[in-house]
């Protein structure tokens, strides 16, 4: 089946806003071995509009429209898409009584233009928008494509896609194979290189698919299989996910779409029962930042020292200024120095220390992108590593980050 | 003048990436005052690709190709475009001079595809890749729309686009008038409130023109005007900016695509000669990594503090326990006395503090998004303030933030 997005709003083409909307869909979509082979985005103008439905439909099976669906003027999808099929609008009986009840709660009068956000093409099936007010259109066509209509704002597009469109969509498969689909995650290792090392394994898929996926600073692979039930599709990826890690398991360090080094570094530490400390210069506090993004973190994480200058190594940590000027602040002593005495202060079982030149000035004739990482893990005798980082200052600083959380997450392994 | 845009590439079909690129050049293009009436997104496919060069050659006067420029077989939209146009491929030397630059640094050897980035279409101005090695084009069709091919990697995209492309369409604009923007940056007022404030102006605007932009916790005005001198088009900004400024100046914090809270902050502290510190506990860190994102920083702040459980409030700010326990630690107290001990410990002339509920759970009874900032100014009475935000853990923690930064901003103005 062969779909194509057409997303609706002014907005978009201003570059006001990204399309991230069709990101998602397609995303979805290509999950559900859809093969998405157009985007396009239209502004808030009938004639162009018209145009934009009439060409998707001649050229795929499935045409989604997102945007378009509120109470204002500007706001022509239904009608434009219900004047090219020749369907009439219907006012859907749940989304009206949604908006009647908004209109009671609030005092507010129930304009025509909300009462327009419960219009449906007669025959639809309705999509529930449990984010807001404009309900969602399937349309079987008889004589041509099927047309789905999507609300613009993304967390009512989203809610809606993922409860209502998927689910249908699943159901419409001409072959009724359920799909299932892992995320696996990895750090420290490029997307070529991963690449690379599957490149028999991506060639001959078919069931499951392996996508790769570039983020910064690391990469995922969506393993997705179908079978005739969830079960048998997931027999089909642990498979194919065995023989993955078996070529890259070091750099494997978590599943999940919501997934990051961080909480997989948090959890491991809440399992283990270590409490965790940090000592930051050139990070300034990033690396403690991102372990507060995670829920449940106090329960390792006390807190720990921004230590930017030479003084506030001395000041906080106690380090001497004689170890500063004899091996220099970005040194592999002053970062041994640094987790040490943070792990002691704090009185945690693990401290890690950053010190480096962020740029984009060199400092003391380090280039910029030169970072020791520092580690003192309970009786352990501390280390610290070195890097070479680039990309700029929020780069160098961003990857010093991960890597002190991979530093931790292998340290905690070896246990 | 009307544009489109054609994004190639399969990986935006499959939800890898958003089309960002998209969303930056209908921006600038916007601001040059061209209408983008459409954007349209296919993949690596010669058949599709042609299509969609087609459709837009024959209802837009200027059509933009993101890449596709590099040097993989499927990179095809030069070939592409120069078969629609029916005109030869040919190299560019400067593009193939730096491509053997390259080989000859690295002793890799030039392949064919290598080569084939410094082809363009024959007759067309180079648009130099400063960035990369892909060459992209600006061609002058005599006989129908112009084309110009970008290449797609967004660091090589935008850098084309505004040291190469830009200044060929102003000097191309059939009306050769100069045009000059500004940008000014709001904290502390919605769009909405924004728009409302200058509902005349913008109603009434055509030269300057105002465009509003909402960010996440700031929202931004583009003022673009045009004149027959820079000089003429900057006069209408000023004329407009001071408008502006007398209804809404209070919100106003700074000017420039590139500014931001933390670096205006930052550039008024370094001004004034004052040293900063902080001590956060919901935060984790988040403030003062934010100063450490600004260049020179290191001249006014020396280090802090993150101390995320009361424990490390008593370790490295010695506040006593029993004012925890009585006050509780979501307290005005409690930000009164991290802010004075941060100030004390770390020796410095501010020091800000943050404690409340990043959530989800609430704590101490008070509901997530409840949060104190304090702050000790120089020998000014220690003060904290109280604030509610909402909207889950990430947002209240980067809203603290920004309100903190901008209750600096607002202290050094009083001085």
């Amino acid at each position: 089946m062969n779909a194509e997005i057409i997303a609706v709003g002014t907005e978009i083409l201003l570059g006001q806003i990204s399309n991230t909307n069709a990101a998602y869909l397609s995303e979805q979509l290509a999950a559900l071995g859809i093969n998405v082979y157009w985007q396009t985005v239209v502004g808030d103008n009938r004639q162009r509009l018209s145009q934009a439905v009439q060409t998707a439909e001649g050229r795929s099976d499935l045409v989604i429209t997102i945007g378009g669906l509120g109470p204002t003027d500007d706001d022509l999808t239904k009608e434009v898409v219900a004047d090219y099929l020749k369907v009439d609008l219907v006012p859907n009986e749940m989304a009206a009584e949604k908006i009647a009840a908004y209109q009671k709660r609030t005092g507010k009068m129930l304009t025509t233009n909300n009462a327009k956000q419960a219009l449906m093409l007669k025959g639809a099936r309705p999509l529930a928008n449990l984010n807001g007010y404009a309900v969602g259109d399937f349309y079987a066509n008889p004589d041509g494509a099927d047309f789905v209509l999507l609300p613009g704002p993304p967390r009512e597009f989203k809610k809606m896609v993922d409860s209502a469109l998927i689910p249908i969509l699943q159901e419409q498969s001409v072959n009724p194979q359920l799909l299932s689909s892992k995320v696996m995650r990895f750090f420290g290792i490029g997307e070529s290189q991963l690449v690379a090392d599957l490149a028999d394994l991506i060639a001959q898929q078919t069931n499951p698919t392996i996508a790769p996926y570039a983020k910064p600073a690391e990469v995922t692979l969506r393993i997705t299989a179908s079978g005739s039930s969830i079960r048998e599709a997931n027999q089909l990826i642990d498979e194919i996910v065995s023989q993955i890690l078996a070529r890259d398991g070091d750099y494997f360090y978590g599943y999940g779409d919501d997934n990051s080094l961080a909480a997989v570094v948090v959890k491991d530490l809440v399992d283990q029962h270590l409490t965790i400390t940090a000592a930051e210069s050139l990070t300034a506090g990033e690396f403690q930042s991102t372990l507060g993004d995670v829920p449940g973190v106090s329960a390792v994480f006390p807190g720990g020292f921004v230590t930017y200058a030479n003084s506030a190594k001395e000041r906080l940590l106690s380090i001497p200024p004689e170890i500063v000027d004899q091996y220099g602040v970005v040194s592999e002593t002053v970062a041994i120095w640094m987790a040490k005495m943070a792990k002691e202060k704090m009185g945690t079982d693990v401290a890690v220390s950053f010190t480096g030149v962020a740029g984009p000035d060199e400092l003391e004739g380090h280039s910029a992108g030169t970072v020791w990482i520092g580690m003192a893990y309970q009786n352990r005798e501390p280390q610290a590593f070195l890097y070479q980082f680039n990309n700029g200052r929020q780069q160098i600083r961003d990857r010093s980050v991960l890597t002190g959380l991979d530093l931790i997450r292998r340290e905690i392994k070896k246990a």
